[in-house]
């Protein structure tokens, strides 16, 4: 039952789904069990006060939907606006643009701000348009912390600042699919009203949960937001938190199991620590496409990416031919250029459970590729400048020191 | 990081999540994978394919939406029909409650046809508001095949002929979900243009999974219906489906795999003798019930659900207790009374991944259970009675011949 | 890749392999690891520590072997004896009689005790034979724990006192393959020099663990005893405990990891609990071969066995029939009967990870099983019996009150 | 209950237990079965059929012995010899010694021919042994195919060369822990009469099969050879082979169907395709090697081994740092220098479940740990030099041209 087997490991490298961690995978090997028995609420209880500790929220309130991302969008926008309701939502790669396709189709008026894909969210735009809104029109700011097709982080206390500047009291909602517990994040700090990301990015477990948080102020609003909504509604998830059975309908029992353990292992690294690991993937993947003399479809620094790297490939070169090669020659799957950047950027996905030398692997692995392509890379280029960086910064595992 | 170690195997009795067959954990067992590189695409394929047999549908489109029977319900709806379409939807028991409550805040004008709980679809009813709907007002009849909370099953043939005697051209949407894959269901020959399961009940996998298949008047009725939905959308995913890529979005790989290894068991087995061993399940145990002194919820024979057996206690006796006395004191879990019969009645879920001798264990449990709470049972009873008919019914298991 | 498939649970009722705890494959599910770094010894000391304790020993020095109860015993024998020694060795079944052709074939003179098979290890002769040996020819006892052919447990602190009370200094050796973690056994209070068992028996793991614990007169008689051995050495053993590496050769790293959950749920249900449970199954299942009318192997209450009951079958009936229905029509798997009891006894295992409404499924499909080879059992009659014995000692789950 | 978690893989090098492919560990995720059901018999005689194969023999008859490659030795041993036979046996490093030291023990007359450690057997004195032999006096020739220790493949056509050419009739006894499965081994063509190998190496399954094949010669030899034996007796297994029931004692069923499905994998790469993947393997370390400036412990080309490395540090440098640190900061196994050799060499194993990429990533992080640990290295030189090689010669795998 495995449709294309070769030998070894996969080295995944897509930004999602990503590895997951062989305690994960034990947690998850499990029968059914009846959710109505007291095992259930036990767990989730403590599930949901942990995972306030990765949106570094303590006022939030969590939801953990049986759904993906796309849905976990729509809970937060469902929960808080009505159709007609203003947003200031930035096109910056594929993944925004998803997100403003659907809040167009929830009825929002969607008030789209575009930069090229490459470059973050323009925040003079949202600073001149928040001055202009004294009548607090605009409901809402929709943002990616991460936009995973350009490898584009967006920086959200720059959001907070201009919007406390101007104390407008649009909503703060965030995308942070690829981000959350992998970039550093702060809900609270930051005033992020509501944040979600999904199962199988940085928590390192299959995909079926959507992880929504909500501030105190999304829970205001989401009592006279009108858009319909019943399996997003936030309010059903509220009845049952109250009834101390916590669920509306039926939760995947070995998900659940499975979030226990990636939080746990979260936490026995620090999550602090965690971010840093992200911190050096990130750092020497972009030494080595600079070495192999490509470039980072990020245009700047402030942007770059500690989860996802789009590499821009010569013009003469597909893209999505470097993909297809790493599957069918090397085991390796590396993410396509998607849609404006389909066939001039692969990415690496580098977040969640994986460390250096899974890395350096992937980056051999790319030298090899780019050479059979065509490209004149110097083999080992990339890992050396990858490992020149990587060896002076890895720390000692704690638990085996 | 087990909330609750018994000795020995948990015995899952509730009516969903059932018990997973050992392949089907073993099929997912598995780190996640690139769903954009080949393998997945090809698999898809073949799931699509061959989930349409178990809706004995061959002109029906399936959907695998990453949700649960509830998000399956708004799949269903939501494409289907407009805010104040008018729907006759059927109260029978907690399930069909719910799913009338979702019509309800999604817009639609519900006629509510109730009956009491325990008693089956008024479909008298049903023929005469037929009847004289001559303008064709309703869009829609919304039935439960099988309402979980009483262990009712309606006939849905019946419907179909009556739908066709007066030539009506409303949408008939099933909710399918403890009846699929275990009782006789016909998407075809009853025309049904909805219908719906969810992973974790007759096929046995856990949560994650609404299955939700149209009929290409469905398909037709989508191009027009005007509810908002996004997530739900069955246009994102034809889309792909053209493309041959299948997925809006991310899916679960580990039940993508789980899903394969469930459809090929049903097959191994073959899903008319999947269906007869529910009926024998079923009647096994109304013939313990009816051994024990007690009363089915379910009023006539004609409604006898083989997937749940909803039985009613003594007035002196709280069914919650039952229930709670299951699980602590034989790691026995049954299903509780919901709404309108809580402490009325429990619930033995006799649907999935399960045979005879299970059944049995799981009947001597209820009867040790009734002696502790004060209900004279005469122990061994329900088991003999069982065990008559089982004894004379039980075929040889065919790879073992 | 499964050969048999039938729907729903095996019943797996052999006396060993017997059933593995989900917590235990959870924690067997995974990748090798190199034996030789910190963790694995870590973890083995924890093992060696902990593994005492459920043979109730302080002073003894346990082994994990590689290997099975064959393997255990030849471990047991060649380190304390030399070629010639005269052994007294009791044959009352197929095991006791396989180790005593072991003990042959490693050119010991065995002094075989035989009973009737059904019959315990005769203490009597025993007794006499020690009596007579003033000079100490008698180098060890041996003698099985419980006899895993008939169900009859040996009286070991019987044995022990016999020994004193003729200061015989003969060794003591125990097979506790299917007693130790599920019948009561005191390898200090009975001073027996080397007890062992299997993984694959009460401890509910797979086969692979040879169990064998050394008291110090055993481990003094290792110094000078004569026969042969390499793999089975306890001296390599000895070895690499000094060194705290503690591994002569690779050990399997899923089955100590496995072993470590093993001994985790042993100790959370209490060691004394769990042979309590024992008891209570063994009970219960006695109660059931009585009120069928069948008789029991065991010939004596004082033999009786709470691991695993042999049934005798009416002369008529030929007991693998049983056993073969058992498994083509029931996914039950019943133990054959073994050599001179062949197809006149069947055997149910009733020990490991079992709980009572397990047993009482098992004992339900017998009753239906023995009507269709025609004995005229009364359906439900020994499910009823062991139920009302049952309902009035099962104690509550401690984790669940 | 993982005693020393780091974030990402565990990246295992050491020359076994080796890396498990998911399909197996999947495999492998079940409960206990009867091992007398018609099931385990059927999937055993797939198993001896197909074990054949890797072994490249038809005339052999396998035996899949519940223990480790030490078991494995035993049992070729005492199988074929009597004590007090002559033996020649090469030492040659650490496993060759360990190989003789049981030789001894088991009290052959062992007439050892010593190479210095980083040299293969010395064949010209087995030649001038033999011609001087006119008696016959040597009954056996007992040689390792690969010393795991050293990284040393020895020549076993010579051999059957130098034995012909003196017509001599000693048995060939050939230790393939580490090369069956993953170098070329030709049991018939060669003329080998007991072959051996662990599971947990080449195979890449958990320890505890130890796999033995006889050539008719040594079953023939069998039947007169004196060794005292009972586990590990060919005598045994043969038996249940012509009872079709298999099994003398409990085989772990686990890794019954875990063998079944390692085997199906190596047939599906092809077992030659897998021997081409070593060399591959091999032959990138070996140029990763050189280009760090380092030695081969092995001395000449005619002995590299496909199967493992061993690396030779400078003086000033303590190998058994390199492997510390590789384990507490990279998450990185490597195997120890062992006994003669310990301090002086680390050993990269690259067998098994293993390809290019991971390889590639264990070279990288070598190189940052010998940076680690004062030696010059240039990072990226051992991966340049294998990525060039590599790149030019790994083919597309199969399944997904």
């Amino acid at each position: 039952m495995d449709y294309v087997y070769g030998p070894g490991r996969n080295h995944l490298f897509v930004p999602g789904p990503v590895n997951i961690p062989e305690q994960v995978l034990r947690a998850m090997n499990r029968n059914n069990e009846d959710y109505r028995s007291p095992a259930i609420p036990a767990m989730t209880k403590t599930l949901l006060e942990d995972v306030k500790k990765i949106f570094k929220t303590t006022s939030g309130t969590p939801f953990l939907i049986p759904t993906t991302g796309t849905g976990a969008w729509e809970s937060a926008l469902t929960n808080t606006l009505s159709p007609g309701d203003r947003t200031i939502s930035f096109l910056i790669g594929q993944f925004s643009l998803l997100w403003i396709d659907q809040q167009q189709r929830l009825k929002f008026n969607v008030d789209v701000v575009e930069s090229e894909w490459g470059r973050g969210a323009d925040l003079d735009i949202l600073e001149s348009k928040l001055a202009s809104d004294t009548a607090h029109t605009i409901k809402a700011i929709c943002i990616v912390h991460n936009e995973t097709a350009t490898g584009v982080t967006n920086n959200l206390a720059t959001v907070r600042k201009i919007l406390d500047a101007y104390q407008h009291p649009a909503l703060l909602l965030v995308d942070g699919v690829s981000s959350i517990c992998a970039l550093d994040f702060r809900m609270d700090e930051w005033g992020v009203d509501v944040a979600l990301t999904g199962s199988q990015k940085a928590l390192s477990l299959p995909t079926g949960l959507g992880i929504v948080c909500a501030s105190p102020k999304a829970l205001e609003a989401s009592k006279t937001a009108k858009s319909v909504r019943v399996f997003f509604d936030w309010n059903d998830y509220l009845k049952f938190y109250k009834l101390g059975t916590y669920w509306p309908y039926t939760p995947s029992i070995q998900l659940l199991y499975g979030l226990r353990a990636a939080l746990d292992l979260i936490f026995e690294e620090g999550l602090d620590d965690v971010i840093l690991r992200h911190k050096r993937l990130g750092t020497a993947t972009r030494l080595a496409v600079e070495a192999w003399g490509l470039k980072n479809c990020t245009q700047k620094e402030e942007w770059y990416s500690d989860t996802v790297t789009a590499v821009v490939v010569p013009p003469n070169i597909d893209s999505s031919e470097i993909v297809r090669r790493a599957w069918k020659r090397y085991n390796l799957s590396l993410g396509l250029g998607l849609n404006k950047v389909a066939g001039k950027v692969f990415r690496i996905g580098h977040l969640g459970h994986l460390n250096e030398l899974q890395l350096l692997g992937c980056l051999a692995g790319v030298e090899m590729i780019l050479k059979d392509v065509g490209y004149p890379v110097k083999l080992g280029s990339g890992v050396a400048a990858a490992s020149a960086y990587l060896q002076n910064n890895i720390p000692l595992i704690p638990s085996r020191i």
